[in-house]
């Protein structure tokens, strides 16, 4: 048996991982041999027990932007573990925490001044929210707290970021939930049910939507909209052209908070730190995560603009609102040093030299008659899979179990690409690499992708 | 000026903080120089920029159960970080994550033996109330959504948690919140409105007020009670005698889950791994977070019985919920090598040999005539301060931010005590110090207190 580190049989961990450990969001392996073990990452790859490698062509989950085993990044956190591994942000502040804050809110765009630490996106978007709705209360508009958030986006699992997300299917088993969220269009081109043949066009009547719904609830009772640059769930829809230029003049026009939800596409996903820079938008507020560390310590942020901040602050007043591990003295280390290297080599610009030749590697994959859509911006691409290009058809449940989840899924895995083949019942296979890689990934990627597809279109 | 680790002056770095540095439940300091700046721990002690010391009268936040500076946690975390950072648990088990929910099933009581693994205690009670949710629905009781909890009671602040909190002053600028949480009485013994004279009644009493509270909503609709162990927000609450019993018959009479929320109480604070231990009783749920890594990386967990784990398992499903850093392996390691250190040098006998010392050191403060109540178990105690001893007559708003906050905080931090003494306006100092200490520390603390509550006495 595969001797691990902690004097531990591969087949004990396992075991233990089986018995014990409970999976997130897929159900719990049945027999303990079932279990993928991983035990090692170096660069844009990941081992498992058997030695086995993989392109981690999802960067962990959409996370690990600078790649695995970056030592320096290691040697940071266990320095800072040392010295002063955590004190909270209750009162008092710690070295890396403010150096943190102060590096965030220059790369910020516009008067995003204020950086509010979290342990996660969810938490985030929790304290976007909670952050909206003490805003308008401080200004004298107490009944603005309801939130506007596109259909089938996911913002989180906590009950107020589950509210907020648009994926009914891991809503309803924890109904009710927290009132006042509703559903907007989301920017799926490929599947528009107006505007079908002008992205533009479509862009607009998507951002109108949001305007109907801010009617149809009342102006004085909706506080924010919360949007992802890329949506990410549904399988990578990017905005329109001057869509995010319409839904900033439609909340300036109803003073609705614009919150920007860069868990994904921050920190160099779509070639910028925040991917409001790259759509040239300013929002309110936005919320991060994943990648503000590449994923070495757990941490997330939420960052508002000065006026919001200030308003919540007067007279002694403050925003009712806090993590004990918020700011953790470990995990800002891990994240500067993490920015150090996005500044170092470059990161953010390999991705805009590179995003070009990442999407046409993609599109060569638009020849095979199961690749209906091919869409992303950046290193963030979805891959739409379809039984008719033509009619644009999907699958059944059973073909999609079938030949997506019990094939197409397996066979990149055996075939040495980590991806998301199936989630959460989308034909949509999604790829969110590590942001060192360049053309010799992109090929590789292309050619398990092309054997698995082939052989998917003879299973149907 | 002092310079830092990183090439900063400590003027640098209080600038950065207090202009970008979001400051958690309490006012942003208006000028830089007033911004408290931590910047090295040891055992039991914690040492701001200037050198001077302080001990660590609350372990950081109810966290640091093994004390600053721990090396091996540490190197454990580097060690981690280099070899795999970060893996997600959506399918895929890693090492430490493993090992570790192994180790907590079988510290857990009962058959506790499921361990899903979040980042903060916030998250664990969202995930708590969420399964709470499914399991009914799985075992077709769908109708029971509803959470009971304690006046005062502090479970978080994500909009699941808060709801379940019953502090209306850090409620009451979010509502609405998740509809069908419902206040009952704590077991603050000290202003106990009924049983005064007899703690035992008391308990009783208030285990009643929990099946009456069942009753009025039905039965049918409660899914759960959540009770920490020991109190904590008030002014920290133990149990009476036998209350946990009666509660958890009547939770198994009415099929209602009972959820220990040991986020405080957990790993060894009481000198036990989980407060239930301690007090005897086998709840269906357990959250937990702060000591599982003694604060050197963010982690919580939410720890099942199998019966709840296997009933949202059945037939192919899966609990509908997940947290992309969740068993993240290097906050794994953090938590393994921290345990490590609980077994080698016996942390919790440690507590248990000393605990009727630290009580009887906190006792010699009731020759103070400022001193009304000194309550707790374990290494956790609240001192309550009050006007009249004999009439437990409490300080006006006024005279609570011109004493307390004013002047007994800031005296005890400059004599090198750090602890809480005005947490959200309650007039009681907390004490929640790391369990290496005994009675050395015990003195040290002890006199500190008595001079700033001797002082105390004299500006009312």
């Amino acid at each position: 048996m595969t001797q691990l580190a902690g004097n531990r049989t591969a087949a004990q961990t396992k075991a233990a991982a089986q018995k014990h450990l409970w999976m997130h969001f897929v159900p719990q392996p049945t027999e303990a041999e079932k279990v993928p073990l991983m035990v090692r990452g170096d660069g844009a790859y990941i081992y498992d027990d058997e030695g086995n490698r993989y392109l981690d062509g999802l960067a962990g989950l959409f996370t690990v932007q600078v790649g695995h085993g970056r030592s320096e990044i290691a040697q940071a956190m266990g320095r800072q573990a040392e010295q002063l591994a955590f004190f909270p942000l209750w009162g008092y502040a710690n070295e890396p925490a403010a150096e943190l804050a102060e590096r965030l809110a220059a790369l910020a765009p516009g008067d995003i001044n204020k950086v509010f630490f979290t342990n996660s996106g969810s938490e985030a978007v929790e304290s976007a929210w909670k952050l909206a709705k003490q805003y308008f209360k401080a200004i004298g508009k107490p009944g603005k707290h309801k939130v506007l958030s596109r259909n089938t986006a996911y913002h989180g699992t906590t009950h107020g970021a589950l509210s907020i997300t648009g994926i009914p299917e891991i809503k309803e088993d924890f109904e009710p939930l927290v009132p006042s969220t509703h559903r907007i269009p989301n920017t799926n081109f490929y599947r528009a049910p107006e505007h079908g043949q002008n992205e533009e066009a479509f862009g607009a009547w998507a951002a109108r939507e949001i305007e109907r719904m801010i009617m149809a609830e009342g102006p004085d009772t909706v506080a924010a909209v919360f949007l992802e640059p890329v949506q990410n769930s549904g399988g990578c829809f990017p905005p329109p052209p001057n869509y995010f230029q319409a839904v900033r003049e439609i909340c300036d026009r109803h003073d609705v908070l614009l919150v920007s939800d860069e868990v994904i596409c921050g920190f160099g996903r779509l070639g910028t730190y925040f991917g409001a820079e790259k759509f040239g938008f300013i929002p309110d507020i936005m919320t991060c995560a994943k990648g503000l560390t590449s994923g070495y310590a757990p941490m997330g942020a939420m960052l508002a603009r000065d006026k919001i901040f200030d308003a919540v602050s007067s007279d002694g007043s403050f925003f009712k609102h806090g993590y004990t591990f918020g700011g953790h003295p470990v995990a800002a280390a891990a994240a500067l040093a993490n920015l150090d290297i996005f500044e170092r080599e470059g990161l953010n610009q390999n991705v805009l030299d590179n995003e070009g030749a990442f999407r046409s590697t993609l599109e060569k994959l638009l020849d095979l008659p199961i690749v209906g859509d091919v869409r992303g911006d950046g290193y963030f691409y979805g891959i739409e899979l379809v039984k008719d290009k033509a009619t644009k058809e999907t699958f059944t449940a059973e073909e999609s179990s079938r030949v997506l989840k019990d094939f197409v899924s397996k066979r990149l895995f055996a075939d040495g690409l980590y991806c998301r083949a199936d989630d959460r019942g989308e034909p949509v296979i999604q790829l969110s690499p590590p942001l060192i890689i360049g053309g010799n990934e992109f090929n590789e990627m292309e050619q398990i992708l092309r054997g698995a597809l082939t052989d998917a279109w003879t299973k149907l």
